[in-house]
């Protein structure tokens, strides 16, 4: 096996199934085993196809680290004597084959009966009841669980700006989370514009038939005002999850981080590299948290506001941040800190850097899919390390927060989401995690955690934090 | 039993369930249902639901002709000495509970492998790959399968200008019959305007997440201004269903209609009673087709092309209609017709009317939920009558066509549907009437017959008409 921290993890997200066509001799199972994992793949399946008396025909299917990977296994593989690649099918791609999502009818149509209470003419008495209560449409409609998972495609995963058609996928798998983690019944809408007026006219256009309206992968500093006017106009919550889905997790994970190291929010000084919809949010709910002490980096340095060439948002958010007026750059940032928190570029944080940090150092390196520094290498220097990948501990991801943010919302007819519904959604994703359990490991629950949307949902809509 | 022709039948659509207690004596459950059959209830249920030695109590369920009607049933009950009505439920509001449809995942997202093919880091290599090849966006996406059923609330079943939240039901009904029957992802779409140039903005911005647009209840003239601009924009199909799913259900109807009475669709002469939408896709329909002698008929009388007053889309209907320039009222209009189409009020059609009308009248009224004239009355006079109504012989129902017309066009990743198609939809939909089947009373197949949908989605993607 090749060493963790030269060679990332296999992923099944890389995960692909080679149609091999081979003479008919068993030895030929073992033979190709060997040489997937000798590239440093693992095989997760073996399934003989076909067996005739003049070829066997196999199904291999193993996991790759990336893309370049997956075609040195195949080349692996056709290397072998006796081995033909016949076909490679890429499992991530098959998944998404006529979409992840459907909608389903949740009422018995077999029956001229059920069609006549379903539709006409039975559905007109309900219409004509909701015209006369309006107040009575969330009860009697989906608008009660339905939430519109709205982009324009700017700014997708780290994928930046491949426009609305290419993000359906991304909003589609947000919405099957939707399903899968809090019953919530969500749509994606992609839209054909990247004009904030134009956005938030369709947004409002479309809002009658929806619960709530989860903001995606919009690039900043748009999503700002698009997010703000969209609150202003509606009577239904706006949620822009890039920006405050991340802030409740990164909190979250930070409040047990500083448990474990034994420091207070309001003491510590944090980091913040990225000033982006990410970033912003992270500052904007760690102050309300409590945090006195945060320098947030961009590119050009630390932002300060005294500079005066900074942008209108970078110069609003400075004016809020930097009490002690730090100029530099960011490894000037980190002397003496205790939290850096990366939500930025890959590979902007050297290992060596961390020592100069305060005590206990805690390092969480969110950049997507590849973070500001390896949390291997950080671990090294740091006595706590998050980051965003599935394959170290910790992983900050904001399927912790948004699936029990609208569901509370959702259940409590909520018509906006205040900041201090954040704040306690944050909180109770954080005490999900005992003292018992509690450890520099294991700051964070897993996203599996049937307990955390619970906790979560209950939190928003201003219940008391019941452990479940 | 009251009379057919004077007290309609009873429909699951008003179905009621009466929560009843009693002394415990049995012969109660006797006494309320015949008090219910006095009052022209029909008992479908009677449930103990609890037996105490101080009482029964019972859940009796029935189903009554109207609102008033199952006031009536409620106040026969009410009137028996030890009986006490406890609680009312309607069937049709229960059902309407949470709303009709949902969102499920077609995709297992149990195990961190499965989250990291479905959404992050996995999709992003599908919506890497879908902006690199935006082709594929309806292969790798739901819209490959998705119809987004737009409504603005303006002209709703019979109901008139309920707004968008109102018109839910009646868009998640639809949405719950494009699964059913054609296995197609449909998601309701209730906008805040009724201004046709945000109309047609707001559908242009949602259009790449969808393959189809389903135009639902918007009135006229603006719906065909907004068709019309929409097909112009969109490389998608743009359908309104009161319109052309009409105009394909009784094109069928009528075609086979025809047959039983042995005359040429070319050589009839027809009477379209309504000038609005639907009136107007028939007719424009039945033109294609091969008609050439229609009179449409308003409340003003009939449509003329003389006439100087009208309004331009009716002056536009009446330049290809009324080719004998026939003047004066509807009851003018039916001497020597062949055919009466009614799309417009109750009542309107007088029975006596009818043997002024041509051999062998037909009669089609489709006014909802009460024609133009009682299809029991209506029998009495002509050869052949259909109406709108599930508890009469011949419903004309857009669900014949609708899910088929999508099915078809999803199918052959169509970007417009055309007249062509439209007619030879209505020739799929005839055809599943065999001749051993056909007569006055069977011209239209049930919309619960698998082969519709089968045959429409065949006609409409040009593949041969086979009778499945």
């Amino acid at each position: 096996m090749a060493p963790v921290t030269s060679t990332p993890a296999t992923t099944s997200s890389y995960s692909i199934t080679m149609r091999l066509h081979t003479t008919p001799d068993n030895s030929h199972i073992g033979t190709v085993a060997t040489a997937i994992s000798g590239a440093g793949g693992v095989v997760t399946a073996i399934d003989v196809a076909e067996s005739r008396h003049d070829r066997l025909v196999l199904d291999v299917t193993c996991s790759a680290s990336n893309a370049d990977h997956s075609q040195a296994l195949v080349d692996a593989v056709s290397a072998l004597d006796g081995v033909t690649v016949h076909k490679v099918s890429d499992r991530t791609f098959l998944l998404h084959l006529g979409g992840k999502i459907e909608v389903s009818s949740k009422v018995s149509l077999k029956t001229r009966d059920d069609l006549s209470m379903a539709y006409t003419p039975g559905v007109g008495r309900v219409s004509r009841a909701l015209a006369e209560n309006p107040e009575d449409v969330p009860r009697l409609t989906i608008k009660g669980n339905s939430v519109a998972v709205v982009t324009d495609g700017s700014a997708v995963l780290g994928l930046g700006n491949i426009g609305p058609g290419a993000a359906l996928p991304v909003m589609e798998g947000k919405a099957a989370l939707f399903k899968r983690f809090a019953d919530i019944d969500a749509w994606p809408i992609c839209l054909a514009t990247q004009d904030t007026d134009e956005i938030v006219k369709a947004v409002e256009m479309i809002a009658p038939g929806f619960g709530g309206i989860n903001l995606e992968d919009i690039s900043a500093p748009r999503c700002f005002e698009i997010e703000a006017r969209l609150r202003e106009k509606l009577d239904i919550p706006v949620f822009h999850d890039d920006q405050h889905g991340t802030a409740i997790v990164v909190l979250a994970a930070l409040t047990n981080a500083l448990r474990v190291v034994d420091k207070q929010l309001e003491t510590v000084r944090v980091v913040v590299s990225g000033a982006g919809a990410a970033g912003t949010a992270i500052v904007n709910l760690l102050l309300a948290a409590g945090v006195t002490d945060a320098v947030v980096v961009d590119k050009i340095g630390c932002l300060v506001s005294t500079d005066e060439t900074l942008p209108p948002a970078h110069r609003e958010l400075a004016s809020r941040t930097n009490p002690r007026q730090v100029t530099g750059s960011l490894q000037d940032a980190l002397v003496e800190a205790d939290v850096f928190i990366g939500v930025s570029a890959p590979g902007i944080l050297q290992g060596e850097w961390i020592p100069t940090m305060g005590r206990d150092p805690i390092v969480f390196a969110l950049a997507n899919p590849d973070p500001e520094i390896d949390p291997n290498v950080a671990s090294q220097y740091a006595k706590v390390v998050a980051s965003g990948r599935s394959d170290y501990p910790n992983q900050i991801n904001n399927v912790l927060a948004f699936p029990g943010v609208f569901r509370g919302l959702l259940d409590a007819r909520a018509s906006e989401v205040t900041q201090e519904a954040l704040l306690r959604a944050a909180e109770a994703i954080a005490l999900v995690v005992t003292d018992e359990e509690l450890n520099p490991s294991f700051i964070i629950p897993s996203v599996f955690d049937p307990a955390v949307p619970k906790a979560v949902a209950a939190a928003i809509a201003g219940e008391e934090h019941v452990k479940i």
